[in-house]
């Protein structure tokens, strides 16, 4: 399987698919491919909708889609799914693709395991964003499900961070305060038609109130509810004003910047370490870890050994 | 800050404390420390707890050092953080200081940030539990707040994993399925007086027993009250009844050489890439980072000039 740089370039579906399959299965072919689109980036705008277990985000998503649509703009979703780097398939891709849009051809979503190295995985959502971008999609959309190192790690390959929580999260709010705080460019308070909405409203505000007073930021906290399609359209609207925030701000050019630099970390040390570990190394990492336990040295004086082989 | 060799092996908290710091900060003394620990090693066995927040991990936790308490067992707890990175703190500090075995002398508890990388939360984990085993500690204990990566880190520096739910957590179980499954090696529903205990009950022990059919272990599946202090004992069994399977069956030197392979390639990981990063190599980053957008070569064009220069 190779990739077909003029198809991706044409917005062809498949030549689209097959440059995301490349980068997921981290095939040999992904230099070359980052490499050819590195010259027709910039066009779309990266949004990651993040939040916990069960508080809507597809639903969400699949109405704010709606609305995308409307005014005819075409959208790449990225579905990051935590789990599987064990079970070996992106799980929430059955629940991605019952979502209505996924016939329209304006419509692309692609899930994702999170195989291999945290860094690894921001800069794979981000290869993929790549992919999305130069095939002229206009909004792509990151999705993650957890609380943890996934979301911080998705936050820095999108430009506007949507947080996403129920009524019900207190308690992860509580936990999540901090961290939350710094990755959460807009909060979306979903299920807003449930008891304890104002209350979750009140407090998320209180806590944006005291972190960042002299922020030039500050994230709006939006109510809405998915099933009854309410509060979609100021999403939407919040989503653009950040947009112009960053813009008006040379932000997008900082986040730009940030993305590469983590891009250039990521294959330097990927061939730094497969430089490194020859057969030779590799062998006598085997054969020492097979002595009797006592006989093994500390792994910082194995690595000191390791560096002195070729 | 140095550290102190004499009083880490002789159990005092006060060096226990300072070598903890220096592999929290990731100080120069880290490499220096862990060779220094490693001939100390073996004693202890190391537990992680895991799940969503507000499933009541801290106060299953508290129970379960009571139990070990009145069987004479010293315990240390690692804390640790999926949030911090960007907050700089560990917010779960404050929590687990509210409980009370904080002033026991045979409890030690220490929060742990996840700053940097993925492989290196594992490893900081990993070395925190090698200064407590080096000084004795019968039980370490690894906390971890969250869903997704970090879980799966932190179950790789564990002997035994233990999965808490409440019985809330339908969705969070349908979701992480897969990756709970790999993880589990001891399910706990926990605030099992509450409605739903026993639907959530039935539904983990069907995904065990749907899953696991040719497994060795089957994870059992506990129903506990921290609040009622009730499965507590049994829990407890549960832990050793593992450590049993795990020591008859020749795993436990097979998690010993899964830590070593990951702390040897951390090392090696982090030597490569500051041998890398030299001054120059560092200008020409950003000197190429501060062109007009268009005039920025692909970050796989830039990582080979990179490796040109010197």
């Amino acid at each position: 399987m190779t990739f077909d740089i003029k198809g991706i370039l044409d917005g062809k579906r498949l030549a689209i698919s097959r440059a995301l399959s490349i980068i997921e299965n981290q095939r040999a072919e992904i230099d070359a491919l980052t490499d050819a689109l590195h010259g027709h980036l910039g066009h779309a705008f990266r949004i990651g909708v993040t939040g916990p277990p069960g508080a809507g985000k597809s639903s969400l998503l699949d109405n704010l889609i709606e609305v995308w649509r409307q005014t005819g703009k075409t959208i790449g979703i990225i579905s990051v799914d935590p789990t599987s780097p064990f079970s070996g398939g992106a799980i929430l891709g059955d629940r991605v693709r019952m979502m209505r849009h996924y016939k329209d051809n304006g419509v692309f979503i692609r899930s994702m395991a999170t195989r291999g190295s945290l860094g690894g995985l921001s800069v794979r959502a981000q290869d993929a964003a790549d992919v999305y971008d130069a095939a002229g999609i206009d909004m792509i959309v990151f999705e993650t499900v957890g609380v943890g190192q996934v979301e911080l790690d998705v936050a820095k390959a999108a430009d506007t961070t949507i947080v996403v929580i129920v009524p019900e999260s207190g308690d992860e709010v509580q936990a999540m305060k901090a961290g939350l705080m710094e990755i959460a460019d807009i909060f979306v308070i979903n299920k807003a038609d449930r008891a304890g909405a104002d209350k979750a409203f009140r407090e998320v505000r209180g806590m944006v109130d005291l972190r960042l007073k002299q922020a030039d930021w500050k994230p709006p906290v939006l109510k809405t509810s998915a099933i009854k399609h309410e509060g979609i359209d100021e999403l939407a609207d919040q989503i653009e004003r950040h947009r112009e925030y960053l813009e008006q701000n040379d932000l997008l050019i900082r986040k730009f910047q940030d993305r590469f630099r983590m891009k250039i970390r990521d294959i330097i040390a990927d061939r730094l370490s497969s430089d490194f570990w020859t057969q030779e190394r590799k062998n006598l990492l085997d054969t020492t870890l097979n002595r009797p336990i006592e006989a093994i040295p500390s792994p910082v004086r194995l690595a000191q050994t390791l560096f002195k082989i070729k």
